[in-house]
């Protein structure tokens, strides 16, 4: 196995395999089958068996796979089997929201600073969290070695804040903010903006 | 051109495009060529060039783009060149947050309803709206017409909830719950959910 050389629309679809195994594992499930795994994610058989294969045999041919099992196995491939802080910029409505979102800690992840630059915003409380001066994000988050990032600024200050992150050594971004972000080879971001979520399907819609 | 032809993957990208393009309007820049296009977006000139030459010839050779005529074609292209009433199901801290959300109307969104099955919520203010009855939604969306919703319930709730939906006559779903969905075949489901984003890219990172 060469990491490298898996297609990044691969791994794209691992999170979502493991988010059904853990679905049917909270069901009390123990084994599944690709058809049965595909029949959740609406991806076919072949397709889940192939992506998985790429990375080891981790089924067996007529028992099909052990639940927890595969869920090791894709936890320790995407490195989720530990958990990675998180810092959040920008505490309005979104910057909240996920500030008190519990679903994280069991993906494998964890809040740890929310910043803002605000000064009305700066001590307020945002889920158990005291909102911090964005002043002072290079240093915190350095200082920490904070590595993940969620913006969730207004477009016009997202790429400022990007550069900021990056200069405090973070790899990886989820931008909430709509608009791209130019960041430096080695440095990871992923958008979430419902707009174009909604505009890929008003494209199919009569 | 044949619409049913055009891979899922460039309509994808078209959103990123037009938003991209309405960040350089925004600036008061009149025409752009694919190399701008793509430094802003992160995606090459040549992708570019032959995902918006599927719908026709837009650009001129040495002068580029034109953004409002390409914004109008992106717009008409996918549809937002008119206002797609949306509902929200689920009045938790996502459901406010999207409520009071202003990104929505100049990409070609409008929330018109929001519902929600808790007693103490139904009657309750979120952003502009009142609270409704989560056992009303379907008539009340289907005598409205509206063709579009966001589901922000928990995960073990969204399926019954897009079930209603489709029932009601629903035909593009953002589900925020991090589970995935079952939905009849001319039904669009697109997911939002942070924690399958940030696996995606803790991935690549050490």
């Amino acid at each position: 196995m060469n990491a490298d050389k898996i297609p990044d629309i691969i791994i794209g679809r691992l999170p979502v395999y493991l988010r059904a195994l853990q679905r049917m594992s909270d069901k009390g499930l123990k084994t599944t089958s690709s058809q049965e795994l595909g029949e959740h994610v609406g991806i076919s058989a072949a397709q889940i068996r192939k992506d998985i294969s790429q990375f080891g045999e981790f089924g067996k041919q007529g028992t099909g796979y052990s639940i927890p099992y595969l869920m090791d196995k894709l936890r320790e491939i995407l490195k989720v089997n530990r958990i990675w802080e998180l810092v959040i910029v920008g505490a309005g409505d979104m910057g909240h929201a996920i500030a008190r979102y519990q679903g994280f800690s069991n993906r494998g992840f964890q809040v740890v600073m929310i910043f803002d630059n605000d000064s009305s915003k700066i001590g307020q409380k945002a889920g158990g969290f005291t909102i911090e001066d964005a002043a002072k994000m290079v240093e915190r988050i350095r200082a920490a070695r904070v590595k993940m990032a969620m913006i969730t600024v207004p477009a016009p200050a997202a790429q400022s804040v990007a550069d900021k992150l990056v200069q405090a050594g973070v790899k990886a971004i989820l931008n909430y903010a709509p608009t791209s972000l130019n960041v430096p080879k080695g440095v990871h971001v992923q958008y979430i903006d419902p707009s174009t979520h909604l505009q890929r399907m008003t494209y199919y819609l009569d």
